[in-house]
């Protein structure tokens, strides 16, 4: 089959490979319909993932069919259509027990074009296949369902639930790449009074607002403090949510959040940041990381099918599975593109 | 001054009376610009509450301007605009420190209209008025904040909350009067995928619509809980809430419910309903009843002045203050008129 | 192997039955070390539970050694210790997925000595081994893990936790069979103020007094609510939990409750009870019904190991695994005997 | 009148001062029958607090006799005996509402020895008397009571609430000076299987197990990540809570919190720390922050009252009132003296 391969540092490549084969009887086969490419991609290719080694297939989302099945799926049959989890669960361990698969301690977790191959190709092999897929719910497109093999999940989780997002709160979203716009979007199910996307670029900052900002702020130029301040009697957000992954943004979520509030942090860290205790000690506010879990992949699921959510907003650039390549480059000037998401379909 | 004066079972009449004077030095006496009436004012005049006696002034909801304070109230100055809650707080009982005003031990609790003179006058004494009232926000009309004095926090507390609404659910509210639509325009805030009305009128359920079920039900002919498991994989509602106050809709409540879902009784009942233990017992239901705290007004002051809740919707049929008969007879005959809530104003 | 089997309303023997064998890859097949016997499996012989069936082994209660293990069982190995707990978890369907094993609708459930044979014999097939059992932590003893199968987690989750314990609560548990002081022993884990065990026999309750009741009262001759109401400020107390199965408890434990408290159903329930919603619709209570889930087994295990609990404190009488019979008498005349529970061991 | 007046940073002098007197009508004169010192009194001493100005009296804590109070006073009466809190809360205002007095915006807050006159003296001044006052339960003893108006309090909500302590969990505190101890003994209400105590000084690990660590660990010459993680299956504690202040010992809590761990500061801290989010942002911890805000007092009172907690353990030293300089003596040299909080008493 074709896949998506890695080769070490700025090198990948589109080539023939085996196709991929069962390895426990827990495993699925399944043929790949429908993938996309994530930011965390990118910084496999640009070297920051080292554990991950040459000759991987890259790619953790997919819509796909199932080809085959191990004699330990109980759930899932042949030709069976289905969303492919960016985290697997064992299903066992005291994590995956407690819904944090991300935690997975049983050979789970994000392991999909990291540790195993992964659904950049034709075919992927999906372990833990019970509890790592979902049915597509009658009525959606397979598009809009692979927004939630990442970005949703990820976005809702660790930024908006985490967050505790209620009704009526002001929230802060401090970045607005694929993954603040999932935190945008998933803020609005809770009602929000105000949603602030706060960036360095216009551009997003327009995008934000087709995803449910009601207010942009640029803080290139100006301070995002005062102004959030300035909207709430000086307080500042009931949650801020970062959505970046550089000390600069996380230290500003700090700051704009108001005394009793919540910092959700999102973003994926290469380096330490400076938490200012000083003056947060007395503030009673709750910081909270996280890798995405997908034990709300149903409630998403259940979103999308009744369309309180419209997952086809990310979808912005549609490619030809062939085209991987092409996709690629278009992702990675996202800049210049605007892309929000590329979808990669057979 | 002029107000609705209750003579007994049956007997009301809208009358000169003397103006309300300050009692204790944490009352405020407000000038009620705009009031309504409610279900429960209808129950009082049929004489179901005996412990309102003859010579009471009715009512418990308003919007007004305070025209004097006592020493005692520290946040509230002459002419500022209010609403004027349903619950009175004492601020100090355990039960108000915990939010919980609806069970104040110290004097408040749901007097007004109810034990000492309400707001279907000229004026009115608000005690404890720093905890009992709130200013109204900007850009807000006062037809829309009057419905925050009792049945928007009734359908959102005791409804919504207390019936755990979140994302994604399957959500039944068994009645459309004022309170179920106040309890569909509440589940609303957390994206429900379904909210499904019950009701024996047709045009009710019309209603309903409009309000946010996006699925109707008129259960007079045909069987509510085939209906809802036939929604839902057969295993019925997240949350079924009960806003009528007969023990077969409370029942009717806790056949819909799914496994580990929750029922929320909103209703005021006369009489006791049965609880069928024998088949509940193994099936993880809550269920919850309560009398409106208003803990939940500061927030949905929010919601209303961020346009994410339409009050107005509610106001169907309008009345100067002196048309008080009128308006008492048009909301007397809601069955036939269609009102929801009628709004007298200066 | 010898097994303890049903043969109809009245009808049990101890007698020589086919060893048990593997259907299911999943499955593993486990030497009974210890059983013991449950009110729920006098229910049974009572003819109470229609779906119980001729020929059926009883026992959902078991501490053993893994004999053989399924293909698809993952984590077990031949020779491990494990308590089989009363509820098998598919560990795939939603409610699995959710922690709430026993309204698992993949096979699940309370499935042992119900639906398929039991504990009460030499040796036990357990469905779902991975999900269905838990390895004994070092340093405890078989006998009082074995209260971890249904009773402790019983009390714990469908009392102390579904009412929602906290310390400095005034707790009220109604019925003092094992369920009841299972209650009051998970209760204990948050540091009520008071415990108080309401019973007809001033035997049980002396009982409670050892496992950690504070404060006992026989309601045969006098009125608990009056006595509870006395000792919190005429409030009533935090939690009632309900530990009998019968409507007078139930209802009992409605009226003892404090407004904004919570009534914890844990009794089998064979008849509807009486709700008085004409006094209970202001009340801002919160009941809850429920079969164990067993998702706190693990927490339970690890407060037996570092000897918070004292598991021990239940097990009133010993028998060889033989003596079956002897030991369904001595249950069976618990009122008589003394006995809480009965452990039986090879 | 006597009291204990700071004179700029290094100076104090227990003097001759005016009585206070009423200055809102919320107000009460109370004497005081007991008093402490607390670690925030030498902080000021050390002219760490600027904002505190010469001539202020010292003290936040006391145990009392109500004297006076003014006309908005409505709960309390002269001779009530009164726990005085180390907050004050107006009671009206937006977090007074949400049981966050700490974060009073309507006056109070940490104002009592801070911003007004103190509890080191004969008598105090009181804002808002009624919602910054307790009535001392019966049976116990103001010495016990005392040691609520502060450390008790901050130990439990900043600590144990914040963190999140649960049955069978493991529980880490670094530091184990009056606030680590009192972390200690909130934690053990939840029933944890282990409280690991964490300092540098052997004598005060010493101390710790009498207010119940079961656990000690000396990490001025051993590392406690790995010490924690040894006993915890390679995972970290549940729970890390930090009662030192410094940033080494809030960034040893963020290592030695497991994956989904919570970590409480209660630290003063002055200085920021590093938040080692390139390892933290996947591991889903909750890290929280916190002035105490009291609302616990009413549950702690009923701990003590019903001996859930020995309170007098704190208490271990005993001064009159006059001996005010002594006892700063002991107090400052704490580690020489073993002293954990000195009491005071006519």
């Amino acid at each position: 089959m074709k896949a998506l391969v890695y080769h070490g540092p700025g090198e990948k490549n589109w080539e023939d490979v085996p196709d991929p084969k069962r390895q426990a009887d827990t495993d699925a086969i399944v043929r790949v319909d429908t993938t996309t490419i994530c930011g965390t991609d990118l910084h496999i290719l640009k070297g920051d993932t080292p554990e991950v080694t040459g000759g991987r297939i890259l790619g953790h989302e997919a819509v796909g069919t199932v080809e085959e099945v191990g004699s330990g799926v109980k759930t899932l049959s042949v030709d069976d259509r289905v969303l492919v989890s960016c985290i697997s669960a064992c299903g066992a361990c005291r994590f995956c027990r407690e819904g944090r698969y991300g935690q997975c301690t049983g050979g789970g977790g994000w392991i999909l074009g990291h540790l195993i191959d992964g659904t950049q190709a034709e075919y992927v092999r999906v372990p833990f296949a019970d509890t790592s897929t979902y049915r597509l719910p009658a009525g959606t497109s397979d598009e809009e369902i692979l927004m939630l093999a990442d970005i949703l999940p990820t976005g809702y989780e660790v930024g908006v639930l985490n967050g505790h997002v209620q009704p009526g709160d002001t929230v802060a979203v401090v970045g607005t790449g694929p993954i603040g716009l999932s935190a945008i979007t998933g803020a609005r199910m809770f009602s929000p009074s105000h949603v602030i996307a706060i960036d360095l670029a216009d551009a997003r900052l327009e995008a934000a607002k087709a995803f449910g900002a009601d207010l942009t702020f640029n803080n290139s130029h100006a301070d995002a403090v005062a102004y959030v301040r300035g909207l709430t009697d000086g307080l500042g957000a009931d949650v801020a949510i970062e959505a970046v992954g550089v000390p600069a943004s996380f230290e500003l979520c700090t700051e704009l959040v108001r005394p009793g509030g919540h910092v959700a942090n999102i973003g994926v860290h290469g380096k330490p940041a400076t938490l200012h205790l000083e003056s947060l000690w007395t503030r009673d506010v709750t910081i909270t990381t996280g890798l995405v879990d997908t034990y709300s992949t149903p409630t998403l699921l259940r979103l999308v099918a009744s369309h309180q959510i419209d997952a086809t907003r990310f979808a912005t650039h549609h490619f030809g599975l062939n085209e991987m390549l092409e996709a690629y480059d278009t992702y990675g000037r996202a800049a210049e593109t605007g892309a929000v998401k590329v979808v990669l379909s057979r």
